[in-house]
């Protein structure tokens, strides 16, 4: 499944890096617990980090009732988002090259405020569950009054695009006998064991879904 | 020194978390080899990765001159970028209280589109250092067709905060007897060791700017 290419999500420039595919658009969205969220305050951009949660076609954003990036996209009633992953830096002979891996996905969607009780819990759900899977079900779920002050947002993706890059350095052929050292660092973003709060028994063990979430991102 | 604190800049919520310190706000941006940047295209706010350079009070960025963020910047004249650094995720017992630490730059600041060789190698030299320490030394520096092909901006930074969490996770006092798991998942971008690419004579060694660059960031 892929999502329609329009004009505000065709990539022009390295459109061989380019991918519409939905299931390659999500996994680039799990893959991070922060977005990067364009909005427009007073007349003029701005961006901001949020965590989020992505179920399905949906992103769940959520925030105070007087934040100004929330009270924006509800205004606008659409929003832009962005999530980069950075997978290695990329050296070549010529400063011009120089250049890095990643994948990052954009999201054009439209924003939702959600009022009921029920699709708040149902929203919250969604990015604790991104956060760390299974995790809903390993916490107090939010009371009367924490809904009350959480705002929370549904964003309806209307389309989106991946832009991946995962290739060697590139120089031109004319600078490959130079004297200078080119290749790749990969860099990872990885995730350390983890440590029970002050509060906790020292001989509690660590549940199953935290350790499985930190197997995988171990590294 | 300090950031002027003005509406645009200064933190609302989390006002204990800001920091208006000029080498704070540096140190973050120092530590990324990418920003995320708002921008107004046909009425609608975009935010887009992009890679740049920090030196002193002054941040340049790189594109083509086709490129549709550089050409909004410029029509804009002003620009709002973020870096936002994940440190740690944060598990409370109750859904509410779950977050994260981090480190994030937010800075605001005027744009000038470089047009001299002079000031656009002093742009590319930035960026390019910026991505690794002492590079600019170590590569082919970008010649007249290069040059001319590369749009650089150079973004003065009128004003900036930063906004740090490193606190252990926080749950209410009625929560603390739950027989839920909490604490802290730290979280780390590490580079692994430089791979030479396909083209570099297998014995030759790698140079100390770049084993240094790895040695600082290998975590």
């Amino acid at each position: 499944m892929k999502f329609e290419k329009t004009p505000i999500n065709t990539l022009k420039r390295g459109a061989k890096k380019a991918s519409y595919d939905k299931e390659i658009v999500y996994r680039i969205l799990d893959a991070s617990e922060i977005c990067h969220i364009a909005f427009v305050h007073n007349g003029k951009p701005f961006v901001q980090p949020i965590n989020f949660g992505r179920c399905k076609n949906k992103i769940y954003l959520h925030g105070s009732h007087k934040n100004r990036m929330t009270q924006a996209l509800v205004d606008a009633n659409e929003v832009c988002l962005n999530v980069t992953l950075l997978d290695a830096m990329k050296l070549t002979r010529s400063a011009f090259h120089h250049s890095v891996n990643y994948r990052s996905a954009m999201v054009f969607g439209t924003v939702k405020d959600i009022i009921s009780n029920e699709e708040k819990l149902n929203g919250l759900k969604c990015i604790i569950n991104h956060f760390i899977p299974n995790r809903w079900e390993h916490c107090r779920v939010p009371n009367e009054s924490e809904l009350h002050a959480t705002r929370v947002l549904e964003i309806d993706i209307q389309t989106a695009s991946a832009k991946i890059a995962d290739t060697p350095p590139t120089d031109n052929k004319t600078d490959l006998s130079l004297d200078y050292w080119a290749g790749t660092i990969p860099v990872k973003t990885i995730c350390e064991y983890p440590k029970p709060d002050a509060f906790m028994d020292k001989n509690t063990e660590i549940p199953k879904h935290i350790l499985e979430f930190y197997t995988s991102r171990k590294g």
